[in-house]
């Protein structure tokens, strides 16, 4: 498995479907730091354009790494390891090219139905699993631009549970479809 | 299915395995109360007997279902609707036996091996599919007291991704937990 991750500040939309760049969420980067960890992600990218906000991650970054929480809390220190902070998803691509040798297969994640190109959790889990590298990537606020979705090679199934309900934290619906792509 | 979760703040234990009640964490709320809607849970009871965080969580609770983020948000409304704070594991379980006409089982989470104990996803995914009513419960802080692991009735598996980290957030755990007992 060569499975990375994602996680898109930019571009993004938010409530009224306008374009924008997402705050960083401190939360978002801990708990899905860990699950990188948890599923072996080779690396994390946060992407971001915004300097104040590439030095905010940085800082939590090290703090967990180099600084007091290191000493702390080793478990968070092994997960927050794999961040890495990119300003821009054909960056983190580009980083990807020069660790595999070959550019990654896009796998984007939405909670809208894409008619035309969903693919079902089972497809994708056979990819992940061929050893092709692989980037999954996961939109913050109101989702991923399109710009970002037609970019993107695959997009997945919306999540969906027992019900027609799909608003999950993007934590929470990357730790469903991890565990749903990536589990054992 | 008849499925209710429980989030325990007392009794559970610090980093250094001492009894503590813990703080509501209202990203937790918000996160858990999604899942719960999403997985057709019943209702997400907030356990904790102490009454400033009683009130934290009611006021959460009226934000979203009665005051302004009842207009701003009305998928967020749906889900918090299911919240209901109680100071007590027992009483959870007695406001399920007046509902449900029978207690129900209590299905533990942890992320410790509990060797004699251990419950398959499979298992616990049969019993919930089987109607019966079931509360499962999630520790916060460093997870669930001893009295409350032998109080329940059944102890899941501690959630494994690819890798023996088993370290994540409780959001993130309970959405994985969910999605493998309650998924479609």
């Amino acid at each position: 498995m060569r499975l990375y991750i994602g996680l898109v500040h930019f571009p993004v939309y938010n409530k009224n479907y306008q374009r924008i760049a997402s705050a960083i969420t401190t939360i978002d980067l801990h708990d899905i730091a860990r699950l990188a960890r948890t599923y072996a992600a080779k690396r994390f990218f946060v992407i971001t354009p915004l300097d104040d906000q590439q030095r905010l991650a940085e800082r939590i970054r090290s703090h967990w790494t180099n600084g007091y929480g290191a000493r702390y809390n080793r478990h968070r220190k092994e997960a927050i390891e794999l961040v890495e902070i990119v300003p821009s998803l054909e960056q983190a691509i580009d980083a990807i090219r020069a660790m595999e040798g070959e550019a990654p297969l896009v796998m984007a994640t939405d909670a809208s139905r894409q008619k035309h190109r969903a693919m079902s959790y089972e497809r994708a889990r056979c990819i992940i699993r061929s050893d092709r590298a692989v980037i999954l990537i996961f939109g913050t606020a109101w989702g991923l631009d399109q710009s970002v979705m037609e970019r993107a090679d695959y997009v997945l199934d919306p999540v969906l549970g027992r019900t027609d309900y799909n608003h999950l934290s993007v934590r929470t619906a990357a730790a469903i479809i991890l565990d749903r792509v990536a589990g054992r």
